[in-house]
C-alpha cells in the first residue's frame, strides 16, 4: 500500500479568521486522503485550550498574561474588524447563515477526520500551562523537533 | 519535455505589504520558469476585487461588512504604520521614487507572466460576492480542494 | 555523501513572537542536520539590523520612515499585547525565568549552527539602507530570485 501524502501546518496565530483557514485546509487535506498534522504554537495554543480550565498558572506575571490571553475556540477574534466584538459577532452570524461550520465544529470535524493535534511544549512552559488546560482532542505535546520530523516528510507545509 | 515546477501561494492577507511580497515571489517564480498559482482567500479577495463593483450583496450584515471591507488593490493598506493613510501614502511614494512597480502593476505583470489567479468560493459566499466583483484577470473560482490539488504538486508552498 | 536536506524561511514580519518562532524552527532544523536559509524581507529586516547604525538614509521620507521603523532585535515587539511596552517586557522576563534564550541569543545560536542569513536587496533600496546597517552575521544581500533558488530545493518552506 502506498504511503499517505503528508501535510504539516504550523498554527501560530490565535485569530478566528486564520484558524478557520487552517482548519479548512486541514479538513480538506484529510478528506482527500492526506495525513495532516497541526502544530499549535504561541498564540495558536488558545484555539485548542479549554474554555474553562481548572487551576491557575504559578507566578503573578503568568497569571496576568493568562487574564489577557484567554483560551478557547469560542473566544477567538477576527484579525481585522473585531470592533469590540461586533465585527467578530457579525462574521460568526454570517457563517451560520451561510451554513458554514463554526470553529468548534471545524475542530471536531478535523479530529474525526484523523487530523493530529500537537501542542508546542515550549509555549506551554512559557505560559505555565499543563496538559489539563487543553481540549481532549489534543493527544501529543511536543517541541519543534517533533514538528520538523513531520514537516520534512510533508508535501504541503504552511505557517499560519 | 520536462514538466514545469510548481508554486502555490495562499494569499490570505489583504494588506499592501504582504500582497507586494506575494506578487514579487509569484512574478519571480514565473520569470524563472515556474507554474505559479495564487489562491486568494479571506481578506486576500480584496486585492483582486474591482475598485467599483456594480450591485450590492444581499442582506444588511453583508452590506455593512462590504462598507468596511472595500475591495480594490489601490485601497490596500500597510499592516504597520498605516497612520490614517499617511504611512501607506509615503510607502507608495517611496516605491515610485525607487522605480518599483506598484501593486496594480504587479497584478498586471503577474497575469502577463502566466500566473493563475484563483478566488476562494467559500469566502465569496460568506461575503455575498459574485464573479462580477473581481478583476478580469481572475479566471478560476474554486474551493480549498482545488487549491490543495495544486499545493500537493508544488515545490514551493507559502501562506501569506 | 548524501546532500543535506534544505529549509528556506521567509522572515517577513519584524515582530518578536514571529521572529522567535522563525529562529526556533531554524535552529532546530540546523541541529537535526538541515541546511537552513533565512531570507529577511520587508519588516523582517529590522531583526538583523544593528541597534545603532551610522549615517542616515538620504531623503526626508526615508528618514521619517527610519525614525518610526527602528531596527535591532532588542526593539522587536509582540504582535499582540505589546501594551506600550509592558506586555513585551513581561514576555521577555517570562522567557528569562523559563531559561529560554532571548532573540539576540537565538540569532547568535542560529549563526553558529550554520544558518545562512540573506537580506532582501529590494527592501534595502526602498528603505535606503546599506550593508553597514546590518549585523555582521548577515553575509548575503540578494533578491527574490536567490531566495527562490533555495526554496525550490527545500523540503520545508515557510513564510513567517
Amino acid at each position: 500500500m502506498a504511503e499517505k501524502e503528508k501535510m504539516a501546518l504550523v498554527v501560530f496565530s490565535g485569530e478566528l479568521d486564520k484558524a478557520l483557514a487552517a482548519f479548512n485546509i486541514a479538513v480538506t487535506g484529510a478528506a482527500t486522503g492526506m495525513e495532516v498534522t497541526m502544530y499549535f504554537t504561541f498564540w495558536g495554543l488558545n484555539i485548542v485550550r479549554k474554555e474553562k480550565a481548572k487551576g491557575k498558572p504559578a507566578g503573578m506575571m503568568r497569571r496576568m498574561l493568562g487574564m489577557l490571553n484567554r483560551g478557547g475556540a469560542s473566544r477567538a477574534r477576527l484579525s481585522k474588524f473585531h470592533m469590540c466584538g461586533m465585527g467578530t459577532w457579525m462574521m460568526k452570524k454570517l457563517m451560520r447563515q451561510s451554513k458554514m461550520p463554526n470553529l468548534q465544529e471545524m475542530i471536531t470535524l478535523a479530529h474525526q477526520s484523523g487530523v493530529k493535534f500537537v501542542v508546542c511544549t515550549t509555549t506551554m512552559a512559557l505560559q505555565g500551562l499543563t496538559e489539563e488546560a487543553f481540549i481532549p482532542e489534543v493527544k501529543i505535546f511536543a517541541g519543534a523537533s517533533t514538528y520538523l520530523g513531520e514537516a520534512r516528510e510533508a508535501k504541503v507545509n504552511l505557517f499560519i
